[in-house]
């Protein structure tokens, strides 16, 4: 089974207390793509400039993701620039360049419009609602978001979240936007704006997932090294609609949900080894399931198989 | 297997931003000990002065926690009172009056000189220390700490800490103990310093366990509510350290450890959901077990007994 991601494409300056590096594929659409990819086929839609270098397009075909909803137009790609404190936790944006994606419309190529699982990476939640409204009855809808559309685009947002299975935040955002300190009380009241089932990531302190009274804890990979947490989220967020969308059931429960949480955990923790997509350009399917026994073996305390 | 306890015994005013109670039974000992007598025999070393309620006592000894290493002197058992803000994370002291427990020495009963295992709850390093001179070969030992002891009596905990064969301190406290951000880097760098094993308490995010080449990552338990944060930690240990002792093993090994700081953490989710002791005094031993497999429910992805 195939899934549709949607999101940015962009170049990224990212700096961190020890490297800085320039003009490196980035993007949600982009790392969410790639980490699908190891799971399923993908289809893709995002717009990048006539400056997208040949390259990255080269290496996403590589990866058998479906490029004919890129989009290529005249201008420049998103480019976007970061830096992180020593404390990687905490990044700053030096620059955002919006580009052509000032101006981007998801149209979706007639094909993609029964791929039955959607990954809507995060980009402004109005364009996620106009994905869907172009889609065929998808099984399983996941959405990504952040704070900025917390802040700006709050409606929208509420506008979305009934139309989609599960919704992707990070812990700050879901406190963000409900107000709530408990992660346990904002899971359950986002579930009540419309998600059947809500993941909470908490960087180093793994993810939460919230279904109908039902309720997983995910670990994270006890990392000593993180090189870059750029795209961790999207990478995060790929692996679990990728492995979704490999099982092929007829109907998605947590059961299959939990693993999934747990591949798409098994991605980014690959993902911050290193800068951009530099860790998964390496990465072989094998990997994935050897550190998906590294999790299980670090997480499980009885019938340790 | 009898497990000593060792630690602070005091009257406890707490109040959050929705109740104030006075006069609670508390201090690390309190906690610990009642903690760990749902699973084997404990021997208690504390001390109180003549205003202690008789209450209290009877309650311990309904525990069928020995009290023969609990001394009652001349004067008034310590006090502490603290504050919770809204983010119940967040405590501050509202008064310390140390009393009788100001020049308390732990001496022990000779009976207690040959308890297998032996929790130093949070009290000065130094007297965790004198603890230890007085017993025979102890085959498991486990020592909390605090900030505070980190701040003015960093040489004495770093003597301690050859001597036992487990740490547990929280994730602040692991930070500012190494200088370390990561808590992967801050594990690895307190077993340097001698504990075998240490287990870092991470509040809402649950608890993670290094050994040697070995690491275990225990989820929290998804409450929604919390009543009262006080002793979470000291109930925390003294799960770890009576679940130790109820297995009777000649070696601890990494696998029963698992389990320990599962009970542990069964233990400190109890605890949180009322004021001081009252939660624990209406527990029941087979409530133990239920959460217990609560937790295997909501951390593990395969294999669900």
């Amino acid at each position: 089974m195939s899934v549709l991601v949607v999101g940015s494409i962009g170049l990224d300056t990212v700096k961190t207390p020890v490297e800085e590096h320039a003009n490196l594929l980035g993007g949600s659409a982009s790392y969410a793509a790639v980490s699908a990819s190891f799971f399923a086929p993908v289809n893709l839609v995002g717009i990048v400039g006539e400056d997208f270098p040949t390259a990255h397009v080269e290496y996403l075909r590589s990866r058998k993701i479906d490029l004919e909803g890129l989009q290529t137009v005249p201008g420049k790609t998103f480019r976007w620039s970061g830096e992180y404190e020593w404390d990687l936790n905490i990044r700053h944006t030096r620059s955002i360049e919006l580009n052509v994606f000032e101006h981007f419309t998801p149209t979706l190529p007639k094909s993609y419009a029964t791929s039955p699982y959607v990954l809507l990476a995060n980009i402004a939640p109005k364009l996620q609602s106009h994905v869907l409204d172009q889609m065929e009855r998808p099984r399983f809808i996941i959405a990504d978001t952040m704070d900025l559309w917390i802040n700006i685009a709050r409606e929208d947002l509420n506008a979305l979240l009934p139309r989609v299975d599960m919704l992707i935040l990070n812990d700050s955002e879901a406190r963000q936007f409900t107000g709530e300190t408990s992660l346990i009380r904002a899971g359950a009241k986002i579930r009540k704006l419309g998600p059947k089932f809500v993941a909470i990531k908490k960087g180093e302190h793994g993810c939460l997932l919230f279904g109908d009274n039902l309720f997983f804890s995910c670990p994270a990979y006890p990392l000593e090294d993180i090189h870059d947490p750029t795209g961790a989220g999207d990478t995060f967020a790929g692996g679990v609609a990728g492995y979704l969308a490999s099982r092929n059931s007829d109907a998605v429960n947590f059961e299959g949900l939990r693993k999934a949480i747990v591949y798409g955990s098994v991605m980014a923790s690959y993902n911050v080894e290193e800068f951009s997509l530099e860790r998964l350009r390496k990465l072989e399917t094998q990997d994935t399931e050897s550190r998906y026994q590294s999790f299980k073996a670090l997480s499980q305390f009885e019938v340790i198989a």
